[in-house]
């Protein structure tokens, strides 16, 4: 993988926009007439490295939708983090026009929308399937809108991780005492959890979590699941696989598009744009479906992984700090405050009719 | 909107393609690749009253996003069972080329397609998230092209009901007993279910199904969910509501389009229908589930609705009989066996990450 952007991209992309510059003028009179064959060459600039299994190729393919449904008019390159602007600039380098459009999770921009992190994932929050409700289905596609909107950025749902894994630890969590002094690299509201119960959280990227954890820099790391944690390697340098995830009970990703630019489409282009996004977020979920558990076997069978689920004493107690860290966080900023309340008030409603529906069915597909 | 190419348009555009030809080097393939002004009207034909709930509105929905994509090149008119064809003829309509489209669930047509009911919904199979994954992550999209191959149908997957409920009933169902001389509305595999239990199945249309429960015809009925069997008015010709519907653990519908049709249209245009379909199916499976739960509410505090949940020994005695319907039905055709296998063989697989995911964290999301 690479990580820095070659000169020669740089150049390439120069020229290009030059290029474009020169050339597409005009769009307006093309578009009065609806039926633009003006071209758009786009960036997306995404947080993963290059080709990430399943959220990248996810998102190549989002691209070949958009040019193959509009017959080559809007052509989007997608970047691998760092090759253009680093993973976590991703936001900033939509909202100003660097790039037209960029794939990432909401929780990384907390610092600058407080709301964020219930657009993509919060200790204890929604699984995919009830997240898909609310956005679709429960006013959560406009609260977003609205979250971001200051920042001439829209967002729109496409992707989910579906349950991520708890983390990768080097010792076992038999109670919440072995969570006090434990340093652990996970971000976002998990993060402080795991400070409130005594540990410490560690923000690292990617790159660093396998060598940070060889060498006991930390003591435990969350990563995704058994697809990606595999690919990290990260069964090589720690003992114990513990599930589940409870401090992304199911992350959703976003595609940004730069109000602007996505204003500057004709009518055809947006919609085509949109619906490519919806068909990549369900796309996304049945990889992570489909392929997480053949990787779990081979952690387990190849890689003779030790399994552990995190004991129920421990999982409530996370989840009474979860509850203060949501409302702490959300008391500061009145969007964040008001989306809040809209996921809590959705999920109570959702949780009875799965306990009639899902739940009711669950025990008897096996 | 003008569905037909005005001289100034062509004009317009054969400048633009000039000047883009003239800086751009690959777009110019693009648009002479196929960026036909064609105007197509097309006929979809579904299988539910005219604008059904969610279902039908989805469609609706389905015609306005391929209708804004393609700039009004596919225009795509909705009709209501019985409009054009009945709403059991939808199949036959679509393979005939009478309708290019059609909106259905495959499980009508097993008299036909001995295969098609394990692309609907059938007896303690897939929920809407399992199946999903199967299908565009584990074979299943191409096991139901080549199913339909032979009738010059194309499907694609257009979405879920979710668990469904498990119907209505003038008798409780205590024990297996209860089930004996059972006159029930159940179509499909969940009939021979109930038959193969000492039941009776009865195949009836929505509109029969309120008069035969109200006047003793039948002593049962499934339907859907509580959004549908609330409009239906179910609650006031029985007595009690059974959960979960184990005959349709997540009922996925079908976009059907005639094969002929479908290969005449522009590349840009096919590309444009199968990514509405995908949308239209994440659409559809969150719209029943953020519905359901606020008519399931209204069913018990405004309708005072009996809700009862199916005894243990009732269930297990109906899926064991399931198991044999199954593998009755599909040891007669090869392509059914064949899909049949590939699902179980997932779901084996997909059933074990759940019980590390979904199953481990469901309990802490109350």
């Amino acid at each position: 993988m690479t990580s820095k952007p070659s000169l020669s991209v740089l150049t390439l992309s120069c020229a290009i926009l030059l290029l474009v510059s020169a050339c597409g003028g005009d769009s307006k009179q093309a578009q009065s007439s609806g039926a633009s064959s003006k071209t758009y060459n786009w960036k997306l600039v995404t947080s993963w490295a290059p080709k990430f299994p399943v959220i990248g190729e996810g998102m190549e393919l989002f691209a070949q939708w958009v040019d193959s449904a509009s017959n080559g008019r809007l052509r989007i390159k997608v970047y691998g983090a760092n090759e253009l602007v680093p993973g976590l600039e991703v936001f900033n380098a939509v909202s100003a026009g660097t790039a037209e459009m960029g794939h990432s999770a909401a929780y990384y921009w907390s610092g600058k929308v407080p709301a964020s992190p219930l657009f993509a994932s919060f200790p204890f929050g929604l699984n995919a399937q009830q997240f898909n409700a609310w956005y679709y289905g429960g006013g959560g596609k406009e609260l977003w809108e609205e979250a971001y909107a200051p920042q001439g950025v829209i967002p729109f749902l496409c992707g989910n991780t579906g349950v991520q894994m708890g983390g990768w630890f080097n010792k076992e969590i038999k109670s919440v005492n072995d969570l006090k002094g434990l340093k652990m690299r996970i971000p976002g509201w998990g993060g402080k959890v795991i400070t409130k119960a005594g540990g410490s959280a560690v923000t690292l990227a990617a790159p660093e979590i396998y060598t940070s954890l060889e060498r006991g820099v930390i003591d435990a790391t969350e990563w995704i699941g058994p697809y990606h944690d595999y690919k990290l390697g990260l069964h090589k340098v720690a003992k114990y696989y513990y599930y589940p995830g409870w401090h992304e009970p199911g992350t959703a990703f976003e595609l940004l598009v730069n109000k602007k630019a996505f204003e500057s489409l004709p009518k055809d282009l947006q919609e085509i744009v949109q619906t490519a996004a919806a068909r990549t977020n369900i796309w996304i979920l049945s990889q992570f479906e489909a392929q997480n558990n053949t990787y779990l076997q081979k952690l387990i069978n190849e890689e003779k992984v030790q399994l552990r689920e995190f004991p129920k004493e421990v999982l409530m107690e996370l989840k009474k700090l979860a509850k203060e860290v949501a409302e702490e966080e959300t008391a500061k900023d009145p969007q964040a405050k008001k989306t809040y309340e809209s996921i809590m008030a959705f999920k109570k409603n959702i949780l009875e009719w799965n306990k009639k529906s899902e739940d009711a069915m669950r025990p008897y597909l096996d």
